[in-house]
């Protein structure tokens, strides 16, 4: 299966962004401190939104970085983009050829602004349109579902941070993920086990909290696309304020807490919903998460990279969750591989 | 029933707003002018995040600002948030009380930043930590689900808009708001059958572009809060890119969709779901786009107002939703009035 396979080549895709992408994010970086930048605007939709997400937090946290993310259709349908004065704007986009995205960075081109455009196509419209081009350099992806770009996408955001940051533990950490997504690979059974016995639902939570929100939002539009599960992604405080209604015995939740500031608040919101006996699956490094419902243990990694570790379980399981439901995962119904909207 | 009365208060609350607010906007506008802002930061949770998607498009489209929707964990649980310069700072809290977002304006207000409360508790620890106050003046909201509070949150957003342009014309049209609130009320029995038909159905998508992108969020929240619906709110745009595999014979969408430049786009999506003979329900005040489903005519108002009226019947559907699957639309599982998050 194309997607299975794609899936199994991350590991190797950012062994070699770590290598050849050093000096493509180091010359943006700077340019960033050159610019004084104190705002970065990301252009970006689908999975690229959610690599996006992270970019908000792995920025916003270690670079001190105000990150917004744009609404395209401002420029694009409402032909006026917001001014942008000591702003980085970045477009994100594996095809590099929506054209909502491609108009914020010309729009932002056009006002001055320092552009960067990080796609899998350097010579496509996106990369044109932008002053620098960090490429995915992650081989052709085929399956419809993207897997390994999203894995590209938010390591080269890492990258970025940890250029920015010019902090030397930075860059031993980044050395170790490769390592750390093949060891997440390993769940694989066992996830397909937790996959089978949930073949029915067909709706459910993704509940996170600070880095791992993009998790449970890719996570979310992984279970949509591949198994037709209508995924619902929440900030695990934005779930207290009003979804958490949903709740009844049974109800299906899917979760991402792993060691760092988040935990805690993580570990009480499970808590509270393994008391309304909601079916619980969890994504953990914790033993005290993976405790309150179906645990699947992932490789310890600071939090900063936690999500590039965490997504591969993730991953795997709206995989076999598709497969449990007797679907195609390489034609998901209603969708291509490239959408262009406006 | 109170979230039904309350509900029909909205037109006497805009109308009270367009009066009383008038001095606390003007001083905050001139502030924004006075102060050079690029960036307008607002930190909100549940219905008050989905006013801030709101000013977003309207401070964006209208005023040229870039809005970014902070995360407000970034402050409250990593502990450090980014760098503010140029930056006005918005919280919006109907109780005013949610420790996430009061930590947000005491952080921007350390670092220098214009600061602004938005909430209907003048006295609350948001109102406290910010240097302007802007009431909602909504009297006391006594049902779960919030309704006039996120009007006047969205008709105070507005009135900042028309503020800082200080084009008269912008004024004129808020005047007309209350009368087409009352308008809006009238669809309340064609609404309650399209409910009741609907009583069965557990989930659906809900669809929006530009503007109304906010009026989906907040549909899709009140479908969770008060029916029990898995509701997932969607950009148009961002639906096309994944989500829309969802779609097959009777799959319920919901979608809004009113006269403005976002609109071609809209009926086309919507022509796509009706091929594809999905169950569609459509808030609009285009003849096209009611004729491609279960139309619902929504009184005409200027795009920037239009999610001011859309919301009411989207809030009635919501309400009418939860009576035909028998639930207490005043006491929702799991939640209170006040949630404490931090």
């Amino acid at each position: 299966m194309t997607m299975r396979s794609e899936l199994g080549e991350e590991a190797g895709v950012v062994e070699g962004l770590l290598d050849t992408a050093v000096d493509q994010v180091r010359r943006f970086a700077d340019a960033v401190r050159d610019r004084d930048v104190d705002l970065v605007l990301i252009a970006a939709r689908g999975t690229s939104d959610h690599a996006a997400i992270y970019g908000q937090y792995v920025l916003g946290s270690r670079n001190r970085l105000q990150v917004a993310l744009a609404a395209p259709s401002l420029v694009s349908v409402y032909g006026g983009g917001p001014r942008l004065r000591n702003a980085a704007v970045l477009g994100i986009s594996q095809s590099g050829r929506s054209p909502d995205v491609v108009a914020v960075l010309q729009d932002a081109r056009r006002q001055g602004a320092l552009t960067a455009a990080i796609t899998n196509e350097p010579s496509s419209e996106l990369a044109a349109a932008a002053e620098h081009v960090i490429e995915l350099a992650a081989g052709p992806e085929r399956a419809v579902a993207a897997t390994k770009t999203y894995l590209a996408e938010i390591a080269l955001l890492a990258m970025i941070s940890s250029a920015l940051s010019g902090d030397a533990e930075s860059a031993v950490q980044l050395r170790a993920v490769p390592g750390a997504l093949r060891e997440a690979l390993l769940v694989e059974d066992a996830i397909a086990g937790l996959a089978a016995v949930r073949a029915t639902q067909d709706r459910c939570a993704v509940l996170a909290r600070g880095f791992h929100y993009a998790t449970a939002r890719e996570w979310a539009l992984k279970l949509k696309e591949l198994a037709y599960v209508l995924a619902d992604p929440y900030s695990a405080a934005d779930f207290q304020h009003g979804p958490i209604a949903l709740v009844q015995p049974g109800f299906p939740v899917l979760a991402v807490a792993t060691a760092g500031p988040a935990l805690d608040g993580m570990v009480e919101l499970l808590g509270r919903l393994a008391g309304a006996r909601a079916d619980l699956v969890v994504l953990s490094d914790s033993p005290e998460a993976l405790a309150l419902g179906a645990g699947v243990q992932i490789p310890a990694t600071p939090e900063w990279l936690s999500p590039l570790v965490a997504i591969v379980p993730a991953q795997l399981f709206a995989y076999h969750l598709a497969l449990a439901r007797g679907l195609d995962t390489e034609a998901p119904r209603n969708i291509t591989k490239v959408t262009l909207t406006r």
